[in-house]
């Protein structure tokens, strides 16, 4: 899976051109137990706050608890994948997600999984749309049928239960994506592939349009709180990472999804009419943004 | 259980008379299922930057899902308690935490539990001795076996293990306290109230020794830092807020007890010898503090 590899250099070198300054710094780890390990590069810099661009590819004999989660028996396993999370500085750039993996065990059991969804702490929906639309066209040139039902997969997925509320605009999730799909291990590769390299154009057009664009004290405050229920879905929600803290996955590359700074204030409504009642009534499944 | 509604009050009032400045806002709240509710009253001050004091008393059907997690079989419960979490402003005063409860269900199956517990940003050797000192007087006026049961189920509860450490110095922690015991359901409440009200006593000596001492920006950047830390450990593994957060608890009454602002910076190390290293290396189980 050297294309994971170079998939991860190729997003690093478009994301310091795009901030300008930053320079990712890179951790090499292995696997305290088991084989592999992995390449763990952050950013934290003028205008991408704080971002992680990962790559890890690990191996080892299947325990008790991997086959209560996978629900199937088996002896050994690898797995790789390449996990993206940027928070930007500027409120008006979303947060951004993409995560693309590859899970193997015993050469006969195989599938892939990921997804890209955004989280804009200001909702635009042209930008909703134009992500939406960059996602179904990755879609459609491996299944007509997978846009529609990848994306309420992102909406189920990236929703944050206690609140009731969607981390924000979705995207699209898939998941044990293998050859009971129609689709050959090459098709699906290559679909993932895609999926990863779209990431990259994604993201430069919402950042090029929005990172110089003049922001206030204000906007600054919804933010952070945005921020705060970004760690909260990680943290309560989201199954890669709890599974990652359950079973002793390396903290730091895991948590690298966090932001550097979040804020929680009790009970906060926003202004009636304003921006950030806007973006709080649209956090809501089922939205068809593409219009 | 109108004792633990006036324990709130009183833990109210000695609060505001510490802070100086600051008055709990209040909102009453009702199940939207079952019966009963709660008495949330927050505080957002000068000196407790942000700190939530709840009561609640909730009842009605047992659920399958409180059935599985209880291990009994049953059809009606109550459930009361206190519940604090108090994030000062000035990082040389610690957080604290301190929570009383009841639960009955079907007049035969009844329980305590509850504890204290301290989170330092900087630790302090005669701080936490003076803690756990004045948590072992509790104990032994109820039971001598409890202060060194109860401190190592501290231990052991408020443990962050995707860190390997401890969320702070500890305390005491105990669930499930019942005829079992050898007391009897008088006693055990005459204890859970003596604990409420020793959290008073030693909250404001730990406060009024330190609310006033100089701090630096580095000092402010280490509290909002070890912040972070205690949001990771109450929304990865207090059972509590998992518990309140699957089963549809109130939210913003549950989430009180995440701070105002938390940080989180790649792969940081304080620098060697310094105050903050000093912490980082005292946040273990099993550590004896009182010498």
């Amino acid at each position: 899976m050297t294309a994971f590899q170079n998939l991860q250099d190729e997003i690093c070198q478009s994301l310091e051109e795009l901030d300008g300054e930053g320079k990712f710094a890179q951790d090499l780890w292995t696997m305290s137990s088991g084989g592999g390990g992995g390449r763990t590069r952050i950013i934290e810099a003028a205008h991408i706050e704080k971002g992680g661009v990962n790559f890890s590819h690990v191996s080892g004999t299947v325990s008790d608890q991997l086959k209560k989660i996978l629900k199937k028996e088996g002896k050994q396993y690898h797995a790789t994948g390449v996990s993206i999370v940027l928070h930007p500085v500027n409120p008006f750039v979303p947060i951004i997600h993409m995560n693309i993996r590859y899970f193997e065990m015993d050469d006969e059991i195989w599938w892939f999984g990921g997804g890209i969804d955004l989280t804009p702490h200001y909702i635009d929906d042209s930008e909703a749309a134009f992500l939406h639309e960059s996602l179904r066209s990755v879609c459609d040139r491996t299944d007509k049928a997978y846009y529609s039902r990848f994306k309420q997969w992102a909406d189920d997925y990236f929703f944050i239960r206690h609140r009731q509320e969607t981390r924000g605009v979705g995207g699209i999730f898939f998941d044990r994506l293998d050859q009971s799909e129609g689709h050959s291990k090459e098709e699906l590769f290559d679909f993932v592939l895609g999926v990863g390299q779209e990431f990259t154009k994604i993201y430069k057009q919402l950042f090029v349009k929005n990172f110089q664009r003049k922001y206030t004290d204000d906007n600054v405050a919804w933010r952070n709180y945005r921020r705060g229920r970004y760690v909260e879905f990680n943290l309560v929600w989201d199954r890669g990472t709890r599974f990652g803290l359950e079973t002793g996955g390396r903290t730091e590359s895991i948590l690298m999804s966090l932001p550097a700074t979040a804020n929680w204030i009790y009970d906060y409504k926003p202004e009636a009419n304003s921006a950030e009642a806007h973006t709080q009534a649209r956090l809501k499944k089922g939205v068809d943004w593409i219009v």
